[in-house]
């Protein structure tokens, strides 16, 4: 984070190019071409140069990632990569392993098909998990029994974060990233969104803040517009992060650092996401601005006075996004197959020859 | 085992004094004294000459405790334990951390509150669960980072087995039991009981029999009798047993050695069980007997031929049963807190001080 930029009257951060590791559409499949591009265009805005699309009802099996791959190329403002969803069906699909980003664990699948996935899944790819309570330890468990890091999204709970500190203390290789949204709003304040946190669970996400890796949008904005009736788009939240986190910089329970670590250095390495070169990111962090209503989506920062405004991204040497305006094509690239060679050591490496786990994993393809 | 009884026509193995680790009563604090004394009278009759007794709706606090054990006291024919469940407002009972020989941990209880109660568990009391799938793993997960050993009692799934073998494989201190009527019925056979394992299930129990640790009866018997509408009593189950495995001694399924292990050996090392002296049970072998109907409750193996008759029981230099009849008085110790100086030195190598589990344990407190 560099401190200021002297041609503008107010004080400015730059940050690098940020990174949505969660950055949710729901239904991807189905998705209109407007609805992404206002998506994309939102994430650029919001200062996002990568997001990361987990989707529910999503992407489960070869043809679903090509036609997924064919929906989002060449229509995006920002590069993305894609997380398919772990199903009794795709253990052993090599295609998916290949194309996807990363692997997402939901709570549906049983502990035998959840086992197998960590058998299979490559080493230096993630393994993604929105898994909460028994569902999360079950995971955490299958992870430290294999040997192989997960990554906890969309974390909301005081007994989610605080299992997650414990596991931290222990040597599990675990992280996690919470929604903004989680960090700001609670169920007390919109009664009619169970989606939210309570105020106790936000508090303790607070009290826990060194153990969170990452934040993220996820699909909390979706649910909290749905929950209220509002309009929502896959681009919802986006461009809410940086107002919401700075306005914790302001408070004094944020610093510039605890931002840049959490939207750029931890995914780029939980993730692997590829250094976008001469990109960065501009805040305005000393004007307060209106927060102005969006045409096609709700905010619940609507009419809201925020510091924080996005004031310009560059991306790849070139400004993408100036003043509320995105000035780029869309030229996003799919990012889900770059490994660094780092990361592809890992292979090498990989612990997942478990006897006690091919058994699991065969046990399972028996019954499927 | 000794091979050969000469005094008799009969081929007959003496086993040492067995243990039923999970003697179910359900609802234990209001079953009247006939139902206690024909239960005990019934595991002498099978041969168990010690039950840990395992209750639901059970013991909770130090009054039920103390109820339980006057409820008991003197009335039983065989030595007994008793496990109380752990719940979130006995995280801190000394008084039950004393008095009750184990812990027993339900799926019902929160993270939190499980984590608490690994942290204050004594080091040299046992732990044990009925929790399966994600339940189960969460605990084996906490047991994992807590670096405790936990028993799985009644065992009936097949995923649930490979979880517990998975585990074992990675040098977690987990062991389990299987009750005896899960290797013998399914719900194949019992269309309306469902408590009972499948087929597929009952078949991977047998494949992963050396994963089990220990037989007991557990809560199966009573289930079955209620899905079918049969008379049921506490003791229901354990005179079913010996026949029941010595059937599968005969088939070639088991050894003698398998059921010494699985019903002396390993019940004494992981539940610390004193050892009985001048006690065995003398068992028939190379005879079928009808199973006779008993007067008080209902058995699956009423009017079948089996052989493993219990022909005689000594306790202490006594012969406490013979052909049918328990000649003894119900003169049973309760052994919950009989602690093996060996046990006993675990608590000095406690690995329950971790910060992390302090800040569980007391979140918990604070939200109860
Ligand atoms: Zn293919
Ligand atoms: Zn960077
Ligand atoms: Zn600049
Ligand atoms: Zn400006
Ligand atoms: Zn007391
Ligand atoms: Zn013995
Ligand atoms: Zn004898
Ligand atoms: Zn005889």
């Amino acid at each position: 984070v560099s401190p200021t930029d002297f041609k503008t009257s107010h004080t400015t951060f730059t940050f690098p190019g940020l990174i949505n590791v969660n950055a949710y559409v729901p239904d991807l499949l189905h998705q209109d071409l407007d609805s992404l591009l206002q998506a994309t265009r939102a994430s650029v805005s919001g200062g996002f140069t990568t997001m990361h699309i987990i989707s529910d009802g999503g992407i489960k099996d070869d043809q679903a990632l090509e036609l997924a791959q064919r929906q989002v190329s060449g229509k995006t403002y920002c590069d993305y990569a894609l997380s398919v969803v772990a199903t009794a069906d795709n253990v052993h699909s090599d295609d998916l392993k290949i194309a996807a980003k990363s692997l997402c664990l939901t709570s549906a699948e049983s502990i035998a098909v959840t086992a197998a996935h960590f058998t299979t899944w490559p080493a230096d790819k993630p393994i993604v998990t929105d898994a909460t309570t028994n569902e999360l330890a079950s995971i955490l468990l299958l992870a430290s029994l294999n040997n192989r890091s997960v990554h906890v999204t969309n974390v909301r709970t005081k007994e989610d974060i605080l299992l997650i500190a414990l596991s931290k203390g222990k040597d599990l290789k675990v992280t996690c990233d919470v929604s903004v949204y989680s960090l700001f709003f609670t169920r007390e304040k919109y009664l009619h969104a169970p989606c939210l946190p309570t105020l106790a669970d936000q508090q303790a996400l607070w009290e826990n803040l060194a153990f969170i890796d990452v934040f993220s949008t996820g699909p909390m904005p979706y649910q909290l517009a749905k929950a209220l009736g509002h309009q929502y788009t896959p681009g919802s939240g986006f461009e809410e992060t940086m107002p919401l986190l700075m306005s914790a910089v302001m408070d004094g329970r944020l610093t510039l650092d605890d931002i840049k670590i959490r939207l750029h250095d931890n995914p780029m390495r939980i993730f692997d996401i590829p250094e976008q070169p001469s990109s960065h990111v501009e805040v305005v962090v000393d004007r307060n601005a209106v927060f102005t209503p969006r045409q096609t989506h709700w905010s619940p920062l609507e009419g809201r006075m925020l510091p924080g405004t996005v004031h310009r991204v560059v991306m790849q040497g070139h400004t993408a996004y100036l003043d509320g305006i995105v000035v780029s094509t869309p030229m996003g690239r799919d990012v889900s197959g770059m490994i660094s060679p780092k990361r592809h050591t890992l292979r090498a490496t990989d612990a997942g020859a478990v006897p006690g786990l091919t058994h699991l994993s065969t046990a399972t393809a028996a019954t499927t």
